[in-house]
């Protein structure tokens, strides 16, 4: 089914609001930026529908409108964030992007993917995405023929499906909450181990 | 907690039932060996309260008296083989006991880990043991800190927390049910696949 010929889906949404007038995506796409901004300089704690109104220079009549309550701005958010995310390992700047060797590459998805989940950490836990979760749902089976392609390219043959899923699991919500919340690491540090872990399973590979 | 002078529970049961008259516990022995039996012959779904009185040879009610239900009967059989696989790498023989060197006993753990996980896949699934769930519960605790002990013995240090979730990732029961049940790889070729992992992470811990 993903490689089918009618499934093309540069973005898949995790909820999907059909067409919008022109005036209406704007105006989501501000009220989004806005959000984001406020992930990006305060953590998501930051983000309630007052302050993304705020941010956003709007009424928060127009927020609590378009999105119902901070989980559907969460949730638009976090689809936001991984639409921008698909975009980028797909046809966007190096070295996340076409161009840079795979293993740069792998190593830029997995910096992209620790920060995201990072972002969006309550909103993923409280939608239930633990590890075995986001292997099955469509962005993640998107993301891993994305990690799979470049794992073939790094050698990897007969393991893509094994070494996929160990590689994209510290990256999941539950295993970014237990190294934050339960060990105290900083998103820093295990963007760093992950990164290590990669380049030994690589370099294993090539020494082949 | 843990670590703490009060906690020292070699078995840390998911259903502790207190202490039992001695013909109970016997009884208990007896009828969880032949729900094991069943397992390692004809798989968990040849499991029912039904069969396994048949192969311990008592009545149908002795079985629904001791579990209640099968729910029961395999939450048990679940304590049981964690509380075996516990005293095995604790004290059991090589190589997953002590005395072998240990990346060879980390290898065992993870054969083990992976037949235990794989023998109570439906349990632990319906119990919502995620990857997450595991490193937090008591029983993934004292498995976390046997792997954490052996990989101290490795040449790791500061990556301790974040290389024994990585290394453990794979052995969840929901990474278990992707690789089997969506993929559709055995237990073999997932069992392989992980050690040379491992392995090739330890090599590149000692070549630096």
């Amino acid at each position: 089914m993903p490689n089918g010929p009618d499934h093309s889906p540069l973005h898949i949404s995790f909820n999907t609001s059909g067409t919008e007038r022109a005036d209406a995506a704007r105006n989501r796409r501000l009220l989004l930026a806005a959000a984001k901004n406020l992930i990006d300089h305060h953590g998501a704690a930051a983000v309630t529908m007052e302050a993304v109104a705020r941010e956003a220079g709007v009424g928060k009549g127009t927020v609590f409108r378009r999105f119902g309550n901070r989980t559907g701005l969460m949730l638009a958010l976090l689809d936001h964030s991984e639409s921008e995310m698909q975009q980028a390992y797909l046809s966007g700047p190096e070295p996340l992007g076409p161009g840079a060797p795979p293993l740069d590459r792998l190593l830029a998805y997995g910096r992209a993917r620790l920060k995201l989940t990072c972002d969006h950490l309550d909103i993923l836990l409280e939608a239930g995405a633990a590890a075995d979760d986001f292997m099955t749902h469509p962005v993640g089976r998107a993301s891993t023929q994305h990690v799979q392609i470049l794992l073939r390219q790094l050698g990897f043959a007969d393991e893509l499906d094994f070494m996929s899923l160990a590689v994209q699991a510290p990256l999941a919500a539950g295993s970014v909450r237990y190294l934050m919340v339960e060990v105290g690491l900083d998103l820093e540090t295990i963007t760093t181990q992950w990164q290590e872990m990669v380049t030994a399973l690589v370099a294993s590979r090539r020494s082949q």
